[in-house]
């Protein structure tokens, strides 16, 4: 294989890892982020319309993107973002949000550039920037111990200047609201970030897939980073249908940006998919069509929230201390009551790995262990080795089942 | 942008150009190749009924490819291929033949390695090598001239052993049957080139998307190149429901090769677009298990041969001397007798373009400029610069309307 392979981790990613081992040991999947409740009819019948089609739109649509999808999600974006977007010239859709950040940073990345990430991190930003040939350079979330909320996680914005090399370093990776903490940065922890990337003309990738997901507990509203004043010339803004929808399986997204921005991305976008699949991308945009006037965005992220709240007192009640997130899919916990017997899993030394799988295996339960989102070389004394990461995107079905697995484990 | 970006055509896929000219002329499309017939009920209905699930096939499916569909896709090959495919391990997945050729040559190629490519050659080959950091090198196929059949367009052996660099050349790519050409290679001729690869230890690609359509007049049928003694272990065999279903918009296709070579094209497949369609793709799994027992298979090449045989007589009488194609979607045609406008498109120095845009807007009629499967450097004498490539995937009607106009335009 290429060389750029040994860049990755030879095991693939850890979703993959544990919702075999759930399915495997007949566990509560709590670990991959893919919602378990029930598609509501106008989503799915959308997608019944649009593959009723006897042809055109089981062809190929615009390489750029579906004309009907980018012309809605310009205008459910325009208010958000402070400016209208131009369907045609600063919008593509991609496959899926991975598809984003993968074309974004094969289309600004060249091999030796330095990329900022916060770590923890989504596991595909790392592989993305290493199969560009870049080098990802961590900076530091940091929990206030003990973390009752995901606002309690930090940034020093110092740590973030002294990893900038002038000229090495090209952007910066942003997840807002946060997977795995659920944090939704506040205005001034943003515009800190907005002050240094236009000081050293750093792009910006906001990963804002789950932006729809803010709770009403939260201490601030989720702030698009491309709305900040000077950000939108420099900021590459990722959004996500599975997310935004609850269907991780049609594999849609999109980036916002500038015309020049999203001209680059859809260079490396005609030769990675070329285009995305039609009848899904109608049917989103039937959706989103029908999702700005009827109430689903608030129905929905009370339903998450409710949710939310359901994981978290069953988390309490068993003794995994949670970090209340204020949005986003997960929460994180604390395993420190949890048995670790290294001696049944001998060849791994990443205690959280070590805990998720007797969870999964004895509890019955699968979360995924937070050490999957740092950096190998990070993972001796800065990884909190005791958190794991419960979804409750799921049905409360679901979490009522986990909970009782695991007040009966012990 | 990145530096790779410069390794790039700046205008685009020419099948954007001329398909949003031919839009914007109200042209009969005939460049961009996808099929303009009705879709049969059962694999729509195969789509509808995937949609109309209340929960699991909106989610992310298994990364490697949803397990209904790589089951099928085994039974479909077994025995074309000679051998049974593991789905698990020899199968993956992708986001049409676009994806699978794309992962495959970044899994493969490093910077600096040489793939070799049969030119004329489908745009995204080049580009999927540059953007790997790889070199493209063109061997040529040449037509008898004039060539009747695709099958007088032929390849020098010695050419490609010249071409070969050990050490260097890593990957052949070949494309049967062909686009643009239609030609079916002869066993004799696969032979010669699996000769070649076991020599040099070198990988073949071989795209076979067009593996449904072979004419009942061809000399030869398709012969899998992956079935060659030997030659299962270095081919990466590509496939797409696109072209097998005549649904370009899924947006599905697929690598077959050994447990090796697939694991390591979803090293990078994983963080690329991380899995395919989950509701398509089940689709896809239910229509193949349909059309393994109905015979649509036999209807569908029936139906294209008699919409060949439509276009193959139409260009002649108009004068634009036909290739009669043993396979695929397309046919070239000589447009010596077209009136070249070199002053309409004064910047424009290749003569190809300028008669297929003249096509498009005076005639009403958009073929494909054959210039566009060449290498930008090889424009000067190789190319058969008369030659345009006319699409068939397109209903009767379209194809007697194109007829009409060309007829009329002179
Ligand atoms: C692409 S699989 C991972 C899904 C996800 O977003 C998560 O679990 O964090
Ligand atoms: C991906 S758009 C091009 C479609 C096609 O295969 C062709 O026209 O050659």
């Amino acid at each position: 294989s290429a060389d750029r392979l040994s860049t990755l981790d030879p095991s693939g990613t850890v979703f993959a890892e544990f919702t075999g081992l759930a399915i495997e040991h007949n566990a509560v999947n709590l670990g991959q982020g893919f919602p378990t409740l029930p598609v509501p009819e106008f989503i799915t019948n959308a997608a019944i319309e649009a593959c009723k089609d006897i042809n055109p739109l089981h062809q190929y649509t615009r390489s750029e993107g579906h004309v009907r999808l980018v012309k809605a999600v310009s205008a459910f974006y325009s208010d958000k973002i402070g400016r209208t977007l131009d369907p045609l010239t600063e919008i593509i859709t991609t496959v899926g949000a991975t598809e984003a950040l993968y074309s974004a940073i094969q289309a600004f990345v060249n091999p030796g550039d330095q990329v900022i990430l916060m770590q923890p991190f989504y596991d595909s930003y790392p592989a993305a920037i290493t199969l560009a040939g870049g080098v990802p350079v961590m900076v530091s979330l940091t929990p206030s111990k003990p973390a009752l909320s995901s606002a309690d996680w930090r940034f020093d914005i110092n740590e973030i200047r002294r990893a900038i090399v002038p000229g090495k370093t090209k952007m910066i990776m942003i997840n807002n609201p946060h997977n795995p903490i659920g944090k939704v940065f506040e205005r001034s922890e943003l515009a800190q970030i907005a002050a240094v990337a236009e000081e050293f003309d750093l792009l910006v990738i906001a990963d804002e897939v789950y932006e729809t997901l803010v709770y009403d507990d939260s201490s601030t509203p989720l702030i698009k980073f491309g709305s900040l004043p000077g950000m939108a010339e420099r900021t590459i803004t990722v959004g996500s249908v599975g997310k935004m929808f609850g269907v991780t399986g049609w594999k849609i997204g999109w980036c916002l940006s500038t015309p020049e921005i999203i001209r680059s991305i859809w260079m490396v976008h005609q030769y990675v998919p070329f285009s995305v699949v039609t009848p899904l991308q109608e049917a989103t945009a039937v959706a989103l069509e029908k999702a700005m006037t009827n109430d689903y965005f608030e129905r929905n992220v009370a339903e998450y929230q409710s949710l939310r709240n359901k994981l978290h007192g069953m988390l309490s009640s068993v003794g995994l201390t949670p970090t209340m997130p204020q949005g986003g899919y997960f929460i994180l916990a604390d395993t420190t009551s949890v048995p670790d017997d290294a001696a049944a899993d001998p060849t791994e030394r990443r205690r959280d790995f070590r805990v998720c799988r007797y969870l999964t295996k004895e509890a019955g339960v699968a979360p995924i262990p937070v050490s999957a989102f740092y950096a190998p070389e990070a993972q001796t004394g800065e990884v909190p080795a005791q958190l794991a990461r419960f979804a409750f995107c799921k049905n409360a079905d679901m979490l009522d089942r986990a909970g009782e697995k695991l007040a009966s484990y012990g």
